[in-house]
């Protein structure tokens, strides 16, 4: 028999070192002949695109050490949903014919929220249909907005990126005796992780970013920059980390304020940073520049976190495991049981009880006026940063594994 | 008698080592009793806010290596040029007698092309007026725009992080099968060295960029555009690499053509990218991305090269040693005496030839296309970005020395 793994979603730094735990896994326990890789989610699997990873890993020297340090997607990704109308059952029955033919025991979708719905629903048809296909999910997202786990692999890499960027954001600030703002506009448009990690850039000297603005509090503007002038009565510099969802008390995203039309008539939208810039500019008289932490914050694998590299392996190791054990419609989740000194306990769950679910940061972690985070999420935060990643380099750049089949 | 030194111009993650350069001269050759740091460059100086750099070395412990690992400017800047009118002269005997009453035999300014106008000056003036003070220019530039060195501290540490993050968006771009062009604008507005270095992003399998536009060749928009269709009709991901500062046959900036005002009526404008994103968009109908690489390719630290820091605190040295030669009105250079094996030599050279000069890229380095570079541009950037920086970590984060004395 052979089991099978797929990707989906967005990239993060460490989903390729779940794949390695798969891989791992089966090669300490020899349980399956081979181990494929279905290239580009489920629709890799529709489309019968497939990459033999037990070869790679004899063909390819330090495969799975490689692959722990490249980032992005090895096997690539795709936004597909199973459709919920009549044509459903016409997918299902491909997918899991293609999996027989395939002599697949056991698929592993490692994703976010829209990839543990597809996990749920594949091992519900195998149930109802009683196909000996075992579906398992393995977690992974920046947004770190998956519920029943502590946190999501690929996010303490990303929050590791955030906190050294707004530091060295900072450093580049304060070069100049002038008063000046500098917006720092980091992903997650629904869940503000991402954005609280920005508090973990601060040091005994370096107080940026002075405020911290997420999107489950109620962003008030009027407030923002009353607060920001105040800070420039006392100070040079001021830094903002904000999430690119932040919005207001009704709900309204800051950047739709600003949506102008280009020279075609389109409308495109500002982010929020750019859009918050303008309106300081106008406000407080003062230099404003904003900067977006862009995608490199899923894919700066010389910044992820050691940590989250290794537990987003022990993830892909345990859920191939519970496969073996027979579970299926679950995912492998991780709870921490000791904050200091961290601890965790892999354990499986009804993916039912994760797929569609969002997890928003608490808000009595954020503190009463909405621009700061607690004392409570830094702790949270604090051991999920830790450790090097061992990226290797080569004529002075990361030497990551090349992903030919992805390029057509 | 003492030393000062300044720093001016933007930050590199460069710029500190050739500050330990010259604090490591000095406790060689023991030759001054003091080394001054002057605080936001010739501003500190006017507003005589110093710091002694010699008691830090004593106090802070691994104090020069921390600095060399410290990135934007440990002194802060100033984009302060002395006056060239009937106030100057009431500016430089004010710089003078303080310098005088600091007891400042030797005067070092470590910036780009402006701040070596201010070495020119002081130095032209204190010869005039027979005043034993030495003045001597320390190069710093991500832009790689001076003329009489081979290449600027800094440059190599931003090209490194550069090519680094191209290959990561592209890496980033891959994981879908859906047509797709993402656009990486990189700093530089008049010269292009930085987004050259782009090139060396691709590797055997990943060829991002597929084209890099230099502002040193007319930007033919339709050109772009029907290259950029050409590609896409043969495989999925087109990644192009710009400056900031590409500008048709005519000097017009690419985002002149799209400044929009803002909801205040005040015009602002888009970045290059975002415009030729939007033209992209509008033109070829699939998702096109436009991605800014931000301040961090001249702050983060991580990705610094670490020739590029030995050469530069070489250049704070070798600046030192011409001071104390008596050598004034000159800038410390570097000479490429051999490309394979990678060999500089070290020189002076009258600050005169180098001041408001620029260097762009030569129009020989770009293919006649004007779509990329030429393999000479390749083997004259690839030694420059070898080598790994030894960064300190705390808690998952750089630790950078703190800059309190730059806060307030």
């Amino acid at each position: 028999m052979n089991c099978m793994v797929a990707q989906s979603g967005g990239p993060t730094v460490a989903i390729n070192a779940s794949l390695a735990g798969v891989l791992r896994a089966n090669e300490e326990t020899h349980a399956y002949e081979k181990v494929f890789g279905a290239v580009n989610g489920i629709l890799g699997v529709l489309d019968e695109k497939f990459l033999d990873l037990t070869d790679q890993m004899k063909t390819i020297p330090e495969f799975t050490d490689r692959l722990i340090h490249t980032p992005a997607m090895y096997l690539g990704s795709c936004r597909y949903k199973i459709p919920t109308d009549d044509t459903a059952i016409a997918v299902y029955q491909k997918i899991f014919s293609i999996l027989k033919k395939m002599n697949v025991e056991s698929f592993f979708y490692i994703g976010g929220n829209d990839s543990m719905d597809t996990v749920d629903k594949l091992s519900a048809y195998a149930k109802e249909y009683n196909i000996p296909i075992r579906v398992v999910g393995i977690p992974k997202t920046i947004d770190n907005d998956l519920v029943r786990i502590d946190h999501t692999p690929g996010f303490g890499s990303a929050a590791r990126y955030v906190a050294a960027s707004v530091r060295e954001v900072a450093m580049d600030a304060y070069i100049y005796a002038v008063k000046s703002v500098t917006i720092v506009e980091i992903m997650g448009r629904d869940a503000g992780w991402l954005t609280a990690a920005s508090a973990l850039a601060r040091t005994e000297s370096s107080p940026a970013p002075d405020y911290i603005y997420l999107p489950e509090a109620a962003f008030d503007l009027e407030k923002c920059i009353r607060d920001t002038r105040a800070l420039l009565e006392k100070k040079d510099t001021v830094v903002l980390a904000i999430s690119e969802g932040i919005r207001d008390k009704d709900g309204n995203y800051i950047s739709t304020a600003d949506s102008g039309s280009d020279i075609f008539g389109h409308n495109h939208l500002s982010g929020a940073g750019k859009t918050l810039e303008n309106i300081l500019k106008n406000r407080l008289k003062v230099k404003v520049r904003s900067i977006e932490i862009n995608v490199l914050q899923r894919s700066a694998m010389h910044l992820a976190s050691g940590r989250d590299l290794s537990e987003a392996e022990a993830l892909g190791n345990h859920a191939f495991h519970y496969a073996l054990e027979g579970q299926t419609g679950v995912m492998a989740v991780l709870e921490r049981t000791s904050g200091d000194p961290y601890k965790v306990r892999y354990d499986s769950c009804p993916v039912h009880e994760i797929a569609n679910q969002v997890k928003p940061v608490p808000r009595s972690w954020i503190n009463a006026e909405g621009n700061d985070v607690t004392d409570e999420m830094l702790a949270y935060l604090r051991p999920l940063i830790q450790g090097e990643p061992h990226v290797r380099f080569k004529d002075g750049l990361p030497d990551y594994l090349p992903v030919e089949h992805l390029l057509d």
